[in-house]
């Protein structure tokens, strides 16, 4: 039987923690946020396309225009538009049930990729990629565990068990971002990897699972793949998806098979970072001469004694830092943002308040 | 013989401090800066109409169609227009001349009155302005002087001396803007007082002092002065102006006839503030529930744990604030500046930065 590997990239969320560059009509994924001149989306292509035999990117009607202007060499079929979002289970389910009606007989392996992630070492990457695929070919769900380097609460772990075959280990569980104590603890332990929410699994054992573990989801998920490439496809998507089941794939599969012993994990030291909020962003930028960080137009940008500082020169104007080495400024054609690095993961109540008055901005 | 008293406000200077909102094309005289919904021109000539006979503003030709647009009570004769900036004497010269010209036989007293200063006590005001007219008739050189409230090194002090009538005091000496330590011992000694700069005097006192201290610039403003209202201005305009003294009147006049016994103080308790630079306008705004002082619309501003900082919202954009209590944040549609309080007086610095580079936003 054919083989395939086929990368799945669903390109939703708002990145709310980015706010004011990052909003809901142009989410992060939109942005170049390192200065490579790629978006972050763009870049989660290019590191895919010579990995894989076709790249799928899952976005919602509101985005479609814009993915599909980024991505010239995606062919206008793989981009699978969603009605309303749904989660990542049904925008990875529904990609994957489309492809195993677009090859049948073959056997494919299937990888979702987030399209806001920052990795920079792409051989690494390819490494682990290349792992969990031939992981996946002896039916496990598989993720990439990233080492932990220090105990962050931002992101959540993976409790890495005992070696199999591949360079690949069991997932003993996964667990949700935990709090300091508990980061430490994992950290010291050495037997848990960050998760960055990477899945790399044969379409068939996937749908599988989702047929036993959420049957509806499953059921509606088919239907609409059955009639994705017909000219019901409007017709049944507007009939079925609404009512589908709003799960992440972490809760609908990886937790439930982890507990099955269903799960291996590659564990891998790239770089990663899922650009989170504006203190891991200031962290994937070089500092200038001056040791502020700017994400955009250096020249845009006057600072004096404010090494340290984050600048976001994103609106055209001049933008002067004067003894203010914490700050973060993101500075929009509409709203402008002074803040902190340690109040970064703060930005979000900023977004609800806004939210609460109408949100124009949001 | 008849006895009047003009008042004369020399509307010039950047204020640079204040950038960016305060430009050499729109000087901080022109803003409103205190919220009031008067800038700090129309709130000067507010203040000095009910106590004058007469108010006359010298200002540049850059500003005159501001100027006359801000003031439409002050007749057009009275908006003295010079051809290019040649300091504070030649601008209060200029109008005693000119003053003097047009009302013969009077008895003209003139005060000088910053056009960028800002003052919330008018009784006080106009009870010190009156005393000063008094004294003036007595051929003083007659200042204000502001009870030093605390050690700023910020401005110039005046040594207070004897007790002269009507509420005046013998001036000893002025000293520039002294150190900290000086300044801790001027208010610490009592008899110091702040220098605001505003001079009342008899015209004709004030320009034989001048002809005596400063003929070559007394005899230009005289020709200047016989011209004014006449159809050769322009020509003699053109041809004396530009060779003018550039001096102060502090130095021009203030310091040496102090030395001479010839200037009196009229102690106040006024508020009064130059408004120099950004931590000085914040003590002139009143916080919000926030506890963040907003020149403008505070609309425009949301501010989460950041009571302390100054906005200033300038660009119509939304300025959103978070964890930062000691920014001061102003934002106008071509440049932002972020900084805080303590760098206030290095504001300065940037301006001459940019000034470097060619100065567009100067």
């Amino acid at each position: 039987m054919t083989q395939s590997f086929h990368a799945i990239v669903p390109a939703g969320g708002a990145g709310t923690r980015l706010w004011p560059l990052s909003r809901r009509g142009e989410p992060k994924f939109l942005h170049d946020l390192t200065g490579t001149g790629r978006t972050l989306l763009q870049a989660t292509v290019d590191r895919l396309a010579p990995l894989a035999d076709g790249v799928v990117v899952v976005t919602g009607e509101r985005h479609v225009e814009a993915v599909a202007a980024q991505l010239p060499t995606v062919p206008p079929a793989n981009l699978l538009v969603e009605p309303s979002p749904r989660d990542s289970m049904a925008a990875i389910g529904l990609a994957a049930a489309v492809l195993t009606r677009r090859h049948p007989g073959e056997d494919i392996v299937v990888g979702s990729f987030a399209a806001d992630h920052v990795i920079t070492d792409q051989a690494a990457f390819a490494a682990a990629v290349r792992t969990a695929v031939a992981t996946a070919a002896e039916d496990y769900v598989v993720t990439l565990g990233i080492r932990a380097s220090e105990p962050s609460t931002a992101f959540g772990y993976i409790h890495v068990g005992a070696a199999l075959a591949a360079g690949a280990h069991q997932v003993r569980s996964f667990t949700e971002k935990p709090d300091a104590e508990t980061a430490a603890e994992y950290v010291a332990a050495g037997d848990y990897r960050w998760n960055a929410g990477m899945f790399v699994v044969r379409a068939q054992v996937l749908l599988d699972h989702l047929a036993r573990l959420q049957p509806t989801l499953a059921q509606g998920l088919a239907r609409i793949a059955d009639a994705w490439d017909a000219p019901e496809r409007d017709e049944v998507l507007s009939r079925v998806w609404p009512g589908l089941t709003r799960i992440a794939i972490d809760h609908a599969i990886a937790e439930p098979v982890a507990a099955e012993g269903g799960v291996a994990v590659v564990p891998t030291d790239l770089d990663w970072d899922d650009v989170g909020d504006w203190r891991s962003l200031a962290h994937l930028i070089d500092p200038g001469e001056d040791g502020v960080r700017v994400l955009g137009e250096s020249d845009a940008v006057l600072a004096l004694d404010s090494g340290g500082a984050l600048a976001v020169p994103a609106s055209g104007r001049r933008v002067v830092l004067l003894g203010v080495p914490d700050a973060v400024v993101v500075d929009t054609p509409d709203a402008l943002l002074v803040t902190t690095a340690a109040h970064a993961q703060q930005v979000k109540a900023v977004v609800d308040r806004l939210t609460g008055e109408g949100g124009a901005l949001i």
